[in-house]
């Protein structure tokens, strides 16, 4: 235990991410100062978020070029220089691109027991599952017979957040890239519709109306860009926007905002709202209960998309940020 | 009382509303048919939404070439064959630019009794005083210690908007066009500061940081575009925004809307809200009883905008929306 395998920033993306902004070196194993435990790195959780950190400070710092690329996971406890963590514990921390990491442990928290893999605590008690529940349920609510769209169905939140809109009596309609993707968010997540926004056969517009010819109550948008404007146009009188994300727009630069945006707003009273999950914390609790309790029910499926090996980090996260992956995607490196 | 002089839409504008888009015409006095009344117009109201009815179907029909131009307005009843009305009654009504209207008793409803001039039922107690009041006070809501900005502060809307969120305690910027429009927002309605949008020596974004160095909680948005794009960006965390209409919008061809829709949402956890006065209804008297009691105590200014004349209509709307107006703008007829 000498070397510490890293991935590092070699230069910060001006657009789409590559390869070559990143590069694997050999440091060391850190040592843990006061008040940090040092962390065995087992799970590096992968998310879209992770490539808007690159665009500057969002609800975090900017990261940057010479440092080691962030992310959360799962850690265990090797040293411990703090009361509060022994060895062996399982934590989530800001743990980073590499084997070790010494974290300050005010800044982790512990993994809680639960029957079930430790993958889990990654999708469906992690950032995923609780951002699915709480931008559901708790910012625009979903109701028995609504009809629900939500953009990035086969992802990490977007699988979860059609499932609940369905344990809850809505209609859900999915969006995803692809014939094939789309036939499995249906078949394999019971959704009843998901519409392919690559195939050009006809505007994503006319799908959507075809599939809600009623019009939209919910949209949970995970995107941003083109399927955002065609749900503005597709919701109903006092619809309600859950803004999770914007996927379609951390890979290039900005862009405008969709058209309508003030005037659909006004003329349907349509309510959009942000949301960070950490907004949501007081409730984790309640999304932990029902999450685990629909998942041992069979009625909430949790898929993972595990790659083993550090070095596919950066591979799984540019192949995410293409949408090639299936439920959460995680590197699995030790 | 034969001749009923009407302006009528000679042609849809395309572009920016213009005199050549009407004409005057003199019809005759209708007869009102079963379960309607004769309206003699007393008063005309004039907003912005009256242009955005001739983009399309809105939250009402569109109306058309060929059609006698529509407006709110307050008439008295001088023929009636409904149970529900008697001559001299005085009666709000989708009324049109004409001297006469026959209109079915159930569409009108009753001014109510106040002390003040009969202008007042439009504008303090009518759609401005009420859209203000609502879209303020049961949107986003707002409290003491926050800050607030409206565009178009000095129209019918912004200008109470205004004050009632001095009455209610907190820091009031105004966005309005040209120095002596924006002198006039602070020294007579008592903003705390008001931004001339039109002035280049700076932009309106540092004008906005200047003004609101700390952020803004609530933005009450009557423009859309340019100055909301500004208000995004200073936003603070968590901030509201009450969308409620899009008068920048609605002299042209739809635009992109603002940059970091639905980026800026997201990282701020920004709510975004459109709303109708008739959504708040039910909340009607709580706005009549507070507005007339805030104009009695001298705390809430009526500004009103009275033009003489039918034939002032045109000129009065085109008027209003290049911003030319303070307060609420009406014409009288009668």
């Amino acid at each position: 235990m000498t070397v510490n395998r890293q991935i590092m920033i070699r230069e910060l993306p001006k657009g789409p991410l590559q390869h070559e902004h990143f590069e694997i070196v050999e440091g060391t194993v850190p040592v843990p100062g006061p008040g940090q435990v040092l962390l065995k790195t087992l799970l590096l959780s992968q998310d879209a978020a992770n490539r808007a950190w690159m665009q500057g400070a969002t609800y975090r710092d900017a990261i940057g070029a010479g440092e080691v690329m962030s992310s959360g996971g799962i850690g265990e406890v090797i040293e411990s220089n703090s009361e509060l963590f022994q060895p062996g514990d399982k934590v989530w921390a800001d743990i980073g691109w590499q084997e070790y990491a010494a974290v300050d442990a005010r800044a982790i928290s512990p993994v809680p027991d639960f029957d079930g893999p430790l993958s889990q605590a990654i999708s469906l008690l992690g950032v995923a599952g609780k951002t699915a529940y709480h931008g559901l349920i708790n910012v625009p609510g979903i109701h028995a017979g609504e009809t629900l769209m939500v953009s990035a169905a086969a992802g990490s939140v977007g699988s979860i957040v059609g499932q609940i809109g369905k344990i809850k009596g809505a209609t859900v309609i999915g969006v995803a890239g692809g014939q094939e993707k789309c036939d499995w968010v249906v078949n394999e997540l019971g959704f009843d519709a998901c519409l392919d926004y690559k195939d050009e056969s006809s505007p994503l517009r006319k799908k959507v109306a075809a599939a809600a010819p009623q019009g939209i109550d919910v949209y949970f948008d995970n995107t941003g860009g083109e399927i955002l404007q065609c749900a503005l146009f597709a919701m109903k009188l006092k619809g309600r926007i859950s803004c999770c994300g914007a996927v379609s727009m951390y890979n290039g630069k900005p862009q405008p905002g969709p058209m309508g945006i003030p005037g659909l707003l006004v003329t349907k009273r349509l309510r959009m709202e942000g949301f960070l999950v950490s907004d949501y914390a007081h409730l984790d609790t309640d999304a932990e209960h029902d999450l685990s309790r629909w998942a041992a029910q069979g009625d909430l499926k949790v898929i993972e998309d595990i790659i083993d090996g550090l070095e596919s980090a950066p591979g799984g996260l540019i192949g995410l940020l293409a949408g090639e992956n299936r439920g959460k995607r995680m590197i699995r490196v030790a």
